[in-house]
């Protein structure tokens, strides 16, 4: 997960992960819009290789780079979890309060 | 955001973000668990603060670390879109391989 959030992190990798949404494309056509040697881009496309983000194949002399969005799952499903232990405690928190006041509150609304 | 996917991508920073789903809580109880020395968990903490994850204030001698869940909202969007991005291109190449067999198919289904 760490290597996943990691892969995340950075602008240029975001970058390619919306141009692969579109469709796979090859390493020359992904590097053209951005402004840094193609080593450094190869690294980049690395990492989301390394997070299971992309998969590459060679093709011909080209290399292709494609999406594989099942990959952002533990990713989702984590931050989900979190949103949804955070909404439950508000919910009781919530009833809680609802609680206390129809137990102090000598005149409830719905009995006046 | 950057920084929020980089605040998501440690072990122990994800773990104090599940810890404080279930409410707020001062920073000895939250390194309590941590096998580490109070000052690197500190830098946990500060990493969590700069990306809006958490916030911190000080009642008396403790600091109380609270989570803002909200925080959360634009790695959820970034993810959320990429992969309605991808779904729609999906439908899209469904639609014609429908209509290029439906072309193609001098028998097709429905005319039998």
């Amino acid at each position: 997960m760490d290597i996943l959030f990691l892969a995340l992190a950075d602008q240029t990798r975001r970058d390619v992960v919306e141009r692969l949404t579109h469709g796979e494309a090859p390493i020359k056509e992904l590097a053209a819009p951005h402004d840094m040697a193609l080593p450094s881009f190869l690294k980049h496309i690395d990492r989301l290789e390394d997070a299971g983000v992309v998969t590459s194949r060679k093709v011909g002399r080209q290399r292709i780079v494609a999406l594989t969005p099942e990959a952002f799952g533990p990713a989702e499903t984590w931050i989900d979890r979190q949103k949804r232990v955070w909404e439950g405690r508000l919910d009781r928190l919530e009833a809680v309060a609802k609680r206390i006041e129809a137990e102090t509150n000598p005149f409830p609304k719905d009995e006046t």
